[in-house]
């Protein structure tokens, strides 16, 4: 399936990670949007030791790759994004909203490697782990609040990358009543309004549209206009016979 | 800023959420795409607490609003929407993708409330939660690995709610009943069909979600769930009237 090599030239890679429940929840993230390549640089052992060991644990952290240095995490690829919540950095790279840059990253990831990094918790991407960067990604959050929780924040770009691969969804195929299945739930309730007394016997001819065109309003599906019909039926039927 | 009036249609309701650390996330997910409501429904007490007094934990979470039922949490809704992993459930929602939907949601966003509910991280949404919803919302996951971390699916969510608001769509201009309404419906029609044969009265409970899924799916606007409250409650007062 040709998506499934796209996706299999992306590469997540987390730099130095802290706690290894957010190197979990990114492997997590990865294995729901279809992203196999893990790579770490510099976890915190003991994390990524507990990340791994986890119960459920994926096969993409136990197949993750371990780095020292982002030269080398990134080496194989032709492209390398950070991710960053800061508007501007002082190495001035080029900063693109998550929905312009996936667009990027998706047309590269035709034809090769792309690494997309993420710093750690505190801190983020350092300046040197900048310089190895094309450019930068940048999720739209608020002004006000811009920091992401690491995990969420490779959920939402994941998630944007495979969007823009989906095929379209089929069409609902809901079947609307006909029209003789709506007239006939409206002649019964009509009967049923009068049997209760909502409608006076001589109702006016307008009163007998209105009703006719609040039950179009509904929208009926074919399906539900059967369980309608059927139980303002046994309604009126009630009401009829407790009338003698 | 009309953005931030549309924003604050939305409220974002936990489900029975067991996880401290992932009503937080929920609350940091919202905080960083500007959506400030936030609604329990039952969480595990000692979660919700413990959420609340975390260090850094955010105004939101302190003005969470606690409910006891669905219905409560969703009364002042006019729209509905479960979110779920899985594609087909035994009500037969519409279900639409994230995408497809979110922009749904917008439209409706820009004149009244629109609740969006998260089920519990083991069993998601049960299908009586699932029967106040007018249609669900599928994040695209992969088939082998549909299920996502409760504050990542919330962050994904609230991501692509927020990344389409910026030009307007067209505001819609019929005023939808509000869920509130819909339920006083469902409730009626519950006891005339029960006073008139129609559901015996050990009934059981799917026969009731089943018919609170069925009234949902009408659409109705404000002023039509005013005639049909008005009209249901005349036959009821019939049947029960003539019982005696």
């Amino acid at each position: 399936m040709p998506l499934q090599a796209e996706f299999d030239h992306l590469c997540v890679v987390l730099v130095r990670t802290r706690n290894p429940l957010n190197i979990g929840a990114a492997a997590r993230a990865m294995s729901n949007f279809g992203f196999f390549h893990l790579r770490v640089m510099n976890p915190y052992e003991a994390s990524f030791r507990e990340a791994r060991s986890a119960v459920g644990a994926s096969s993409i952290l136990s197949n993750a790759a371990q780095f020292s240095s982002v030269a080398e995490a990134v080496a194989d690829c032709t492209l390398v994004v950070g991710t960053t919540s800061v508007g501007r950095r002082e190495l001035q790279h080029p900063v693109r909203t998550l929905e312009a840059g996936a667009k990027l990253i998706r047309r590269r990831l035709r034809a090769s490697r792309v690494a997309l990094l993420f710093g750690s918790e505190k801190v983020g991407l350092s300046n040197s782990d900048l310089s190895h960067c094309h450019w930068l990604l940048r999720i739209p959050t608020r002004p006000e609040h811009r920091s992401m929780n690491l995990g969420q924040a490779v959920a939402v770009c994941l998630y944007e990358l495979a969007r823009g691969s989906q095929p379209a969804p089929a069409p609902e195929r809901i079947q609307p009543a006909s029209a003789g299945d709506v007239e006939r739930i409206t002649a019964v309730l009509l009967e049923a309004l009068r049997a209760s007394g909502y409608l006076k016997p001589g109702a006016a001819e307008l009163t007998e549209e209105k009703l006719r065109r609040l039950v179009r309003r509904l929208h009926l599906s074919s399906a539900d206009a059967e369980v309608w019909l059927g139980m303002l039926r046994q309604i009126l039927w009630k009401l009829q016979s407790s009338r003698d």
